[in-house]
């Protein structure tokens, strides 16, 4: 099977066709979860997979699972799989490629009439990107047990309208029951800008890196900028901006792929000749393993306390997401790393800053990632792009480590 | 005369009176410019002024006049003022307290029969406040020349009504030109905390502040805050982060009476988990020194551009304000000072960090001011506040100093 190769020129097609549904003037894709255009989208998917012979159960989050019979049918199945609904101003690569690409291995497998020892299922995860609904990853949570089906299905949008009521509008409110996986596989652009910065094709991702995220409330004390001397001045976005760099300086100093970002900034009464009162922030550290994770944030809170000391005001630091690091199965990464290398791709081992729904699916089965380039790094923005040559080998990657797992 | 005391109850009264002309639940007062509540504020002062025997007129920006002869009636007038619009929060005193001082010492004359050489005027300046139409102390700058009286009228509010139509429907646009003024004098609270910190009844105000004022853009790169290593990041916020802490450097260790305030921060798009790719900020710099003004800039510029460099982003700095450092007339600040010590009240150097008509007045006359503590340091505030025993000191330092002007 070493000499089995993707249809790179089918692959491509398939995601560009893909791509119409919802497809922007600017060349990306705006297709929300559960809308008109995320039905057709997996309407699609769908025709394409029962054209690949493929048996179709959705689930009652709407999870679509097109299985490929192997020659032991009581094997628990590789899943190859990702998600098809985008962020409002998306891109055609994110999440899409991953459920092509399971197709695509498929497809191949199809051409090459060659049948698996383990049965294989293309999946594709419901609201995997939380801009209409949250939570995020809300599918593979579900599936994973994450998140209990009725609390998902109770949530609603910006419209009051509820997932329940919008899966059954689609006609996607299915019946088929949790069931037990293999190993499970997720293609997926980088959404970084390693890849490219580094002239290498394939990423072997590692894990994901786990996210602690806060809300920081700064309170200091109103003053008119002219009269008021500096030494009586309780200034609430001197000490925000003395921790904005304390982050910078925590995540930059940290070791295990540390990250560490203030995104959103509001001041009060943000009038040009009044000392600020109150500073509102964010704080979203991210490192790979969970002890250096929690040494950034111990760090954080003792400058914390310095600066409100120093500065005279009180800071308020209030932790609102924490997700722990995922480690993907070491024997999945090296196959992963060793397709790579047979195949004669450049690679390096990467970890994910993002989530994906390889995170959740992670701990329920043994998990692997491969990522490809995309342009200058950027992605959720309808200009992400990714080239043809690394979309193919990116499922090349994939087809020989799943053929490495599921065995012929 | 120099037995002669102001009647602090009568001074009191007065400015509690005319504070229930737009008096607000919260005990402050919004009597916005040029509105129905200013219309019954100058209403109110001119009865007064009227009863106590002063011949008023009003200007073509509004500005009124109301003047008891000396006995030299050629002799240019001493005039003592302030403004009777509010901010649209406003406090009871700022402003307000200036003009009842400048009738409260005309009573005290009157009561005492005493006619002095010079001719002493009482002046409301229009718009000092610049809450309903920019520019701020308006009726002041037309006065001084600053500005036309044609471009002040044609200013619109938030309405697109003009200062014109304003004027004409309160029935005070006048036709007094403008005359000479043999020096003028201000009494106010501080609108800051020093007089209360140290325990001093009496500011005597060198001058005021010079001002320089930026918009800043900053602008780096969006993406993505879990993808995105630290170091391939232009994160817009942490450079304004650290410009903020290089304008409070700057302001902390420059002599003059430096301030440095940054008191708007707006960045973009302002999301938890995108770092920052714009970062928009204000800079409000002052000094009692031109050159030490200037110095303040060069060196904010210098920074500006390492720290640009350094977080490889680019920041625009534009210049939209530039007042110069005012200093008042010596021999009038040392007569407040003389004043001061010879009532017995205790009483230091002061610089104003906020402009005020004696600003503009002190281009076209010899100007002091006189400062009150308020408490706090709070104005622009509904809780804006001042002790009657300070009230009352001040305005007999103003009879004292505008006696030593005019002469008896």
């Amino acid at each position: 099977m070493d000499g089995l190769r993707v249809n790179a020129d089918r692959l491509w097609d398939s995601l560009m066709e893909l791509a119409r549904i919802g497809g922007t003037p600017k060349g990306g894709v705006c297709r929300l979860t559960l809308t008109e255009t995320d039905r057709q989208g997996r309407d699609t998917f769908i025709h394409w997979a029962r054209d690949a012979g493929l048996a179709v159960r959705v689930d009652g989050i709407g999870n679509i699972f097109a299985r490929r019979e192997g020659a032991d049918a009581a094997a628990a199945p590789v899943v190859i799989g990702s998600h098809l609904d985008s962020q409002p101003s998306g891109g055609k690569f994110d999440g899409a490629y991953g459920v092509m690409a399971g197709l695509e291995v498929v497809r191949t497998l199809n051409d090459a009439r060659v049948t698996t020892r383990v049965p294989l299922e293309v999946a594709a995860w419901t609201n995997e990107e939380g801009s209409r609904y949250v939570p995020t990853m809300m599918g593979s949570g579900v599936f994973s047990g994450v998140y209990a089906l009725d609390y998902a299905l109770a949530q609603q949008d910006s419209d009051g309208i509820s997932v329940r009521t919008a899966l059954e509008a689609i006609g996607y409110a299915g019946d088929a029951k949790p069931h037990a996986v293999g190993a499970y596989f997720e293609a997926h652009i980088e959404q970084g800008p390693v890849l490219e910065a580094t002239g290498t094709t394939i990423g072997v991702v590692q894990g994901a890196l786990g996210q602690r995220w806060f809300d920081v409330v700064i309170t200091g004390q109103d003053s008119h900028a002219g009269p008021t001397p500096m030494e009586t001045r309780r200034d609430a976005l001197l000490a925000a901006s003395r921790l904005v760099l304390e982050v910078n300086r925590i995540a930059t100093t940290s070791p295990d792929y540390a990250r560490g970002t203030v995104g959103s900034m509001q001041v009060k009464p943000n009038s040009r000749n009044v000392v600020p009162g109150e500073a509102r922030m964010t704080v979203d550290f991210r490192n790979a393993k969970d002890p250096t994770l929690i040494a950034m944030v111990d760090e954080l809170k003792r400058r914390a306390a310095a600066i409100a000391t120093e500065c005279r005001v009180t800071i308020d630091l209030r932790e609102v997401v924490y997700f722990a690091p995922s480690e993907f199965a070491p024997e999945l990464v090296a196959s992963v790393r060793s397709a790579a290398g047979a195949l004669g791709y450049s690679h390096r081992d990467i970890v994910s800053g993002a989530a994906h729904d390889a995170v959740y699916l992670s701990r329920v089965a043994p998990t692997a990632m491969v990522f490809v380039p995309c342009k200058g790094g950027i992605s959720h923005n309808e200009i992400e792009s990714a080239k043809p040559e690394d979309v193919a080998a990116g499922c090349n990657v994939l087809l020989q480590a799943v053929l490495a797992r599921a065995g012929t």
